[in-house]
């Protein structure tokens, strides 16, 4: 046993996206309205919301830009220790950028970037939700009160981020802040096309997906989850009634096994809100491999997602590009 | 074959209810905002609100008064002809009371007094809901979009109405309006302590529950409709976030079967949002009738239902004593 | 009010229907096994199966055969005299066949020949069910304990006819059998593509659908009931863990809204399980038209259905064409 | 940030509970039939059960015995070295009894005895289940198809032990195992009535509760997880239909905030069915402390556990005492 090497447990869980988007009344709209999040603090060209069973203070900056986009990821370490020593080690690397005196809400972060070119940093010190008497819970263990708006999303769940090199973006993760691959599809040549990530009991906090137009720092998705099943089928109702465009309706993950519906916002960011999958407690998990002649099957159930689920990320490049 | 008497099938469904509030400001905010009812017209003392499922302009007219109570109750008839059917057969009974000019948003009703001291109206004619542009539907099929606020309940289920003579009064519904008896619990010598009634293919559309005060045309409670059984427990969550006292928490009724949760409006009506139970469909169903001995049990899965359940209703006789 | 004509109201609701099989041992195990029904009868070529949740002994007769399809369809009178009134007035038109003696289970029926090459027959008297000791429910007003096992369906929903003249069949169930058109999707020019009926409060108990290849007395599905939008989905779930062809993954339909999965029997039949869907109360419902635009957006959330879905059909022609 | 003191964090789940009972066949005929789990292993007078989720081989030993009780709990380590550290931690102190050689399915366990007087073990090498053909699942990461049979139960969720000294045993979990206490409820003079304990993302994985008898080593309750809160609703029905004692219906708890159904199996144990609640992600979370004053508000929505609740676990000791 002396060879066993201690795993890199620093990372506690994704904590927040900044998007971007050019549309940003809409797209608030969207967030407040249609999923349901409370606003917490608006400033200059942001606006931060939260989902009502978040146990911090925003998952979601939301930034007015020229186009759509990823603004940049915030994850949050168990301990000072844990910042410490992420940030060391990412000192070293290529990938570091440096120390931000921290943004609303929390303290310093170290920021890097991931091979594929999405800008993240990682955070301790984090100011804790001060719930308004209007949104105080039944009970005080929660942190909000039920939002009974819209979709009515909990928290944020997850992220897929847009990658010209799945292989390389997943091992980067994993070597430097400590993700484990739940799950991979691939290619006949074994070279990724996705790849699912975790830190948490969750099958994954992170998805990273082949962008085939190899750009680099393209979003892909991120998710915001329901409680149940059935309050998936009630967004797509929701978004339906509010003439949010469906790209992919209520369907079943087979990587993960969630419930999903996937929309654009306003702004032309992809969200997906999403439901159930499965936790991975066991410690001698194995990586799932499915390959293409698997993933030709389609989903759980057996239709496809639609080809633009391969292709679309914002920035929208096409667009983009013509529009300049 | 020949003493064959053709059944009476006149009543179409419950249409409307009117409940009178001393705190109508706080009962609005109860049905509009945690009920997530949609507001079609105020007018003088009277708010009319509707479900966001309802086929008809509205189920509920919300009256201020000095105390809590029904005002009146309002059935919608198959056709002109039934209703002059109805008219005539209770013009000779000793409950007529004669023919209105109607109210907002249907045309001539004729009203009568249900042995119990109930206002009871039948109308035919009906303006139809317009839906506003803001509240249209992603399909057209729908009277108007999933409200996605607080309970989102769907439209007016069924009544139950307190008796001093639940026999007499069950038996008037069905010699003068057509109900069929689908269950009823007795006591030891057979007389009825509750009956379940119905004109539609639901187990029940009216409720008749012994009054032991012996008090005249007293309210037992009104059930609007949820489309599962889990938005019964979202319900219940709203409730116990918002401040509202829950007179029983979510179980399951034996006699029709439909999930619950009961609770009283800020008015002092009891509520009860319900889901589920069983359609009746086939044209030979015998009564269910349940004993003493079989009620003791409790709800479906074994608890009883809290002892207010039985006594109290509105108005709230014994404040009202003491209050005068 | 002198021209007034009193609708047709004698049909109490969609009875059975006897499936026809080529794999008789293997489409038993779907019914039984997967769909969670029970055995009533096994007698010669035919096993009947009951849902836990139906009214009456059966709902399915599954007979060997050939090849697959509809054997018959088998409704239900309100009364002994309205078992008359719609006997003689079939007899009076091309359509009538005449009384049959009764099957396992039910009493005398008239028999006939729908426009499109269907056999229905229309009885009254029927025998009760009785609940075997090791299926007797918890509560007495169930008709059997719930099934718990495979997709558990409730009874038998409605069921999906193919006709190569939709217009002239369901003018044919208005007329004879006292249906109403709840919904309608129609070509440019306005003839019916589908069709879909109702004499329950349910929007439809029976739909017909245009059958492009012009034959006559195709099935087009049948649709058992399960309780709610949630079972639906695991009943997807269990067609796909045991091996059975999924046609359609879980979705809305936009005419009836009800939640849906597809799928084909081992026999071949199609079969649907669903939850949901609105009823109908008013007494002035107006048919909805969908025209070719709107069906072009497919269903509630906006992917389509697959092609098969409007060609395929039992027999299944092409085949059996080719088989000979 | 010199003091600063790595947690513990070696246990990766709850592995597995070992029941006694003394009606082998009815209590198997209970975990096999109703909630729906699967048999790996008959032995002796013991069988290993699993849920249809489990990532482990097995969670339930069910051994036949003179009395209803805990066999003994297992805790499954991250590592080999995450099992000698605990090891050897437990052995410098007097709750440690030593190694065995294992048991089916899993290698060398360390026991140890709580302070309360419950056998427990800690391992690291288990044995992977083996799918057979027949249970295998429509998806490879899934490690079986679902169960589709009684309540369809997931997986172990958490074990709830009885203990005269509450704060002394927590204190034990946290110290010795890494337990972080998520909520407790306090007596006025602030000594522990409950504590719910995790090691996962789950808010618990355990609780203790307080056992006013002042007995050692009884056991309160088991708890199985289903996916969703119908699902608890249509486990009460399957206990209903099935005689099944239900001591508290659905209904949902405050801390933790799962819904849960409780039953006693036949053999005496209670069994709670479970889903929902929430995840802990945030790696400052507060410990939530609960009055007497805020306990007597009962469940999240009102209503009371039984007062059996509080007193009764197995072995049963009135019953016991009196029985010899």
């Amino acid at each position: 046993m002396t060879n066993f090497q201690e795993p890199i447990r620093d990372i506690a869980h994704l904590a927040h996206i900044e998007l971007q988007t050019p549309r940003p009344n809409e797209s608030l709209e969207f967030f407040q309205g249609l999923l349901g999040m409370t606003v917490v603090k608006s400033e200059a060209q942001s606006v931060y919301l939260r989902g009502w069973g978040e146990q911090q203070l925003y998952s979601l900056k939301l930034t007015e830009a020229k186009q759509a986009g990823l603004g940049h990821v915030g994850m949050r370490t168990f301990s000072p220790q844990s910042l410490e020593q992420r940030a060391n080690h990412l000192k070293d690397s290529k990938y570091g950028i440096g120390w931000t005196d921290g943004d609303y809400g929390h303290g310093p972060s170290y920021r890097f970037m991931d091979p594929a070119g999405h800008k993240i940093e990682v955070f301790y010190e984090a100011e804790k939700y001060v719930t308004p008497d209007h949104l105080k819970p039944g009970l005080k263990n929660m942190p909000e009160k039920y939002s009974a708006r819209g979709a009515a999303v909990t928290q944020l769940d997850h992220i897929n981020l847009f990658s010209p090199d799945v292989d390389a973006d997943s091992l980067f993760y994993r070597k430097y802040l400590g993700f484990k691959l739940s799950e991979q599809a691939v290619t006949e040549t074994g070279k990724q096309t996705t790849a699912w990530l975790h830190v948490t009991n969750k099958s994954y906090d992170m998805a990273i997906s082949l962008d085939k137009t190899g750009a680099q720092g393209r979003f892909h998705h991120a998710a915001f989850k329901v409680e149940t099943p059935e309050m998936v089928l009630r967004a797509a109702d929701v978004f339906l009634d509010n003439g949010i465009y469906i790209e992919a309706p209520p369907n079943k993950h087979v990587a993960g096994q969630t419930m999903f519906v996937y929309v654009y916002e306003p702004g032309g960011n992809r969200i997906e809100v999403c439901s159930g999958g499965f936790l991975i407690y066991t410690p001698d998990w194995e990586t799932v491999t499915w390959t293409p002649e698997e993933r030709k099957k389609g989903l759980a159930w057996g239709s496809p997602l639609p080809a633009t689920f391969h292709t679309y990320g914002t920035p929208d490049i096409e667009k983009s590009s013509t529009g300049g």
